[in-house]
């Protein structure tokens, strides 16, 4: 009963399959599609893109949110059609053909995509690909599971093809709150000033005529892949508990913290779990999206209010989140990433982030994208947004990888995505870093006692030592720095 | 008669020499002084504190604006005065003990350190000592020639010390606007939305019984230091002047352009002053500081309003501005340091940064402030607010240094300061890379062809190739990408 969910009676007709909507697509052209962390992207227009690309040339400039699931990257990426990237993306055979400089990848803060768009400081949009829950009796698009960049992409577009998915839950419409900045030079300051706040509206606004095509799917989202909670995740979290903890006995933060937001991941989803068990209370998340241990936070009482701009959860928490959805939309709202990340909130809000590192360094540095300093693995996402105007920037790491070939504790990142000035505090399953108030060379010593692996500790030493003795306000022995990282590609192990 | 700028009678037994204002303080305190670009900063009680510091062991976490003037960083280290400095400096001596360990430096954005003493996250201040224009008739300090960190270091120290400059016009009243942001939880969003608008009040109001000390001076500002255009910096100007047309041409700008900011410096300095000759009109400036250029774009007419935290002249221009106070006093504001640099107002307004680099990278990474990637220079200062929140983020360098041993055109800078995320447009005097929309192999080429000298570009070419073949998003030769640099710590040359 796919009617029911275009209430603009006069768009029924624009229903077609998702062939013939992917003639819609030539060849050179940029389009925007829905998705964000693999939650609310479109499930048939993009394979039927692809299909039409193995036969003809075709290649387009793809934006998204941010990552896609259902394969849809690496079909494709596996077509050729996809010339240019942005701004993140998770898949194997994408990121393979980025390495190789075969696609074009625009590494961004996801709260600048659309803001560029705008600006015409990126190619506009030839269509948008918006995966709905329905379009409303004014022709607006009700999103499903992710805002993402959906609402510019929609606003921006010369055309717009709909993919009205019936797995979603009607009970979705009301769950988003669509909030676009007035456009520059006579830009208003954002109104929000607390996490559970709607200053906007349930629905994407655009002019109707623009959508041309309407495909229906049933399909669901891609279930997320995070890992459950071990040891060594739980130990950081224990670590980052204690901290928070005794920031609260010092009268630095209050019993109810500061909005959390929280990245995508093994490690951060940890973290947030761990929190089940705190003494917090009335927690609220102000982050780009939410995962497992968000729904938990919320379960068990501990957490009263989430805001995100998408929601990636595993199978069986998905399942119910959607099953139950009336009873979380009180609690829950989406909102588009240019606004869940937007500096100007987040700093207003001064919120504890809590992101993942690749490789920290003795000072403080982050590299969370680059393996080796070369190889792009996913993306900065919105790590930048939230660390750079953070009340509390927290990065967490395992010391160490491959099993302890690799120490995520260097002398220099071999690629530096977050520098010292935006890093309060390092975690891993050893300890934590307060860096805070600190010099370089304080850092060093905190970073090395507290964070590194013991096995590795002795050559951060050594290594710190030979560089405060050439001095210098960061000390570094410029022809040893990646020394680590030049061992490990020859012997696969980064101390001899 | 330095009565009549005590407007507040019973202050007025607080005079006294500076020599028994610096009895106040104590071995271990930490001090906010006022003091940005060397303008507004306090003249009479740092000589007293550093006399003190002379004679018995005195040492004291110096907090500012930015730089001082008048030798005072240079003063106090001399005199062991500094354990601890932040988050901004320009001087020698000082520089000298930062880079061998002796004095701890934390190099800041510029908006944020009054963030982190507000929360708890540096130590209170203990004493401010803020330079003043006047005191008026409730105890409200009304500051000079910067305003800087002076109006939170002021409200959140224990006990304050004014000096009152009595070679300060009177009339410098009413060129203030302080606009203190509401404390988180609860913050309210900052209400400027343009670059001209007062959202504040024209003084510093704290509770006048904090003021423990009130010293007179009559001693100007230092002058600038920064030089006079010269064929290069003139021809990046033009570059830029020329982009920028081509962007009004193209109605991605308006012939009013966005508000611009620049950071001080010959280059960015010469780059205003080339904007006297353009065809653009109305042009306003919200930026940090005011440097010469900001002024002759006022005298020209081309700019009708500058919004500022400081203003830092020749002495020629210093003397001329404050005799004509009352002519520029409709087109100037002095704000505090975190509203110029809040990263809220930066987004919204939609600035036009120009920001110097040291050394930029074959992907437009971006190093400011490590030579050789160990030895502090001045600091990051607000260049990292202005270029991660701008509408079009330029930097500038000469593409060679030191008669051409050096290239600023490295294959991976020493020191990351802004990421190539950060980075639209990078300017040399051998031309403009526009870097928007671009992905890391493509930026490489276009700074290769357009920014590197021509000495330089066939080693860069060779690099960039032989990374390419090894692959990667950012393709390097990890153990090489240094080389350049230790070539030159070895051989005094870049290259062979």
């Amino acid at each position: 009963m796919y009617q029911d969910r275009i209430r603009m009676a006069r768009l029924r007709d624009k229903v077609m399959s998702a062939q013939d909507a992917a003639t819609f697509f030539n060849d050179g052209m940029t389009v925007g599609m829905s998705g964000f962390t693999r939650a609310g992207d479109c499930k048939a227009v993009p394979l039927a893109l692809a299909d039409r690309a193995r036969q003809e040339p075709l290649q387009i400039t793809l934006m998204t949110g941010a990552s896609l699931g259902n394969d849809t990257d690496k079909v494709l990426a596996e077509a050729n059609a996809i010339s240019r990237r942005l701004p993140f993306q998770v898949d194997a055979t994408l990121r393979r053909k980025i390495n190789a400089g075969e696609v074009m990848f625009l590494d961004q803060h996801l709260s600048e995509t659309v803001e560029q768009l705008r600006s015409g400081q990126l190619a506009p949009i030839d269509i948008a690909v918006i995966e709905a829950t329905a379009i409303t009796e004014t022709g607006a698009i009700v999103p499903t599971t992710s805002v993402g960049n959906s609402a510019s992409f929609a606003i921006l577009a010369k055309k717009v093809i709909v993919e009205i998915n019936l797995k979603m839950p009607t009970q979705l419409e009301g769950l988003h709150d669509i909030f676009i900045p007035t456009y520059r030079p006579h830009r208003q300051p954002i109104p929000l000033i607390s996490p559970e706040q709607r200053i906007g509206v349930p629905y994407i606004a655009i002019d109707p005529s623009k959508i041309v095509a309407i495909v229906i799917t049933e399909k669901a989202d891609s279930p997320s892949n995070v890992l459950p909670p071990d040891g060594e995740t739980q130990a950081i979290a224990g670590h980052l508990d204690e901290f928070l903890r005794s920031e609260v006995k010092a009268g630095r933060l209050s019993p109810a913290l500061q909005p959390l937001q929280s990245g995508i991941g093994t490690i951060s989803n940890a973290v947030l779990h761990g929190l089940i068990d705190s003494p917090f209370k009335d927690l609220k998340m102000y982050s780009e999206v939410l995962q497992d241990s968000s729904i938990e936070l919320l379960d068990s009482g501990r957490m009263t209010f989430a805001s995100a701009s998408s929601i990636t959860l595993s199978k069986a928490k998905y399942e119910h989140v959607l099953k139950h959805i009336n009873d979380y939309k009180s609690r829950l709202v989406l909102r588009p990433q240019e606004i869940s990340n937007h500096p100007e909130v987040i700093r207003r809000l001064g919120l504890i982030t809590i992101n993942t590192a690749l490789e920290v360094d003795l000072y403080g540095n982050i590299n969370s994208t680059h393996v080796g300093g070369t190889h792009m693995m996913n993306g900065i996402g919105g790590s930048g947004d939230f660390a750079r105007n953070a009340h509390l920037s927290v990065f967490v790491t395992k010391s160490i990888a491959k099993n302890g070939a690799i120490s995520s504790v260097v002398p220099m990142v071999s690629h530096v995505d977050h520098t010292e000035h935006d890093v309060d505090i390092i975690v891993t399953e050893h300890g934590l870093a307060d860096l805070r108030g600190l010099a370089p060379r304080e850092r060093a010593v905190t970073i090395i006692r507290n964070c590194a692996d013991p096995h590795y500790r002795g050559a951060l030493q050594d290594y710190f030592s030979t560089a405060c003795r050439l001095g210098g306000h960061t000390p570094h022995v410029l022809h040893e720095a990646f020394a680590w990282h030049t061992r490990y590609q020859e012997s696969g192990r980064m101390l001899g």
